[in-house]
């Protein structure tokens, strides 16, 4: 493309390396700022600037937070005895516009991915074990990763680090569809699935 | 959405603000920067607010540009003598990349457009037509405007505006499909069609 100024070739540029943004979409994003009033676009810029700038990982649970410790783990209201593990922000944000969970998170980052050349450790379930072995007094374990063979994998993976420790490990019940992702299922089957959920080993005999 | 950070939230409602981008795309989106270095935001940002804050419009043209005069009207190579009448300008972009082009443009910043409220005087045909009455010296004026109703409608009128004054005035040639928006042309076909333009009163023989 032959941009006439350097400037909007520069915005395009940059905007084009968010995903699924191309060269043509980012022009037309940019001439639509263009159009609009200048403080939309000072708008958005500092909200990005200050995300980036200040937001950071809870110590506790590794959801995203403003200060050391998230809003959910701060809270006095929640229970500090079940614990749910999810691969990252947005099954917590799914999880938590349920509603129905009244317990504290451990966000993972991911799930363990062969394929993909994720193993266990650049996840973060290291810290979650040695919080279970410490602390001893998380009565219970939910698995809600998506359910799919990487989110399978994972909870086999962490359930067999738990070896020996005395501890209820449940599964959210699947209502959720099988091979489908976590974020995209509607609130009440998400709901209905976390309050439902059954024994890991359960689960583990029904899809074998 | 249950958004446990404010910072979080300001971000994906600033960034959904843009066509197209609902809240989960701005989430994903947003998510997707969070794990990117943080200079990657800062550059976004700042090309962003520099655009906004230095770019203006070419006081000849309405082309976009950074000082008084663009660079397409500051070309000294440029043939000042055929003005090209594009929509917006990803049209003179666009032209601009088939390198078959060498007289200036005039920027219209629309169509004339009954059913979206836009008439001839939210558009810049007024400077047009002055310039043509007061400078005598444009010898050509190209309109290439997508050749849709509201593209052949704003034709017309600035084609009646124009009467009693000596100018040639042509249109690029069909070879555009009809109906298409002039911007999704492949470049051979734009590039012929400026080089093979017709008599404005050919096209309107031909149409009807």
């Amino acid at each position: 493309m032959n941009f006439s100024s350097r400037l909007l070739e520069d915005a395009v540029n940059e905007i084009s390396r968010l995903p699924g943004i191309g060269k043509r979409t980012g022009l037309r994003l940019i001439l639509f700022l263009l159009r609009q009033p200048k403080n939309q676009t000072h708008n958005l810029s500092k909200s990005l600037t200050n995300l980036v700038d200040n937001i950071t990982h809870c110590q506790s649970c590794f959801n995203i937070c403003e200060n050391k410790l998230c809003e959910i783990c701060l809270n006095p209201k929640r229970n500090k005895k079940i614990i749910c593990v999810v691969e990252d922000i947005r099954d917590v944000m799914a999880i938590e516009t349920t509603g129905q969970y009244n317990g504290i998170y451990h966000v993972l980052g991911g799930k363990i991915s062969p394929v993909e050349g994720v193993g266990p450790n650049q996840l973060n379930i290291g810290p979650l074990i040695q919080k279970l072995k410490k602390e001893q007094v998380v009565d219970e374990l939910i698995f809600a990763l998506s359910p799919t063979m990487e989110g399978d994998t994972t909870n086999f993976y962490i359930y067999k680090q738990l070896d020996g420790i005395e501890i209820k490990i449940t599964t959210i019940s699947r209502g959720v569809t099988v091979g489908n992702e976590l974020e995209y299922t509607d609130e009440v089957t998400l709901g209905r699935s976390i309050v439902k959920r059954i024994p890991f080993e359960n689960s583990l005999r029904s899809t074998s």
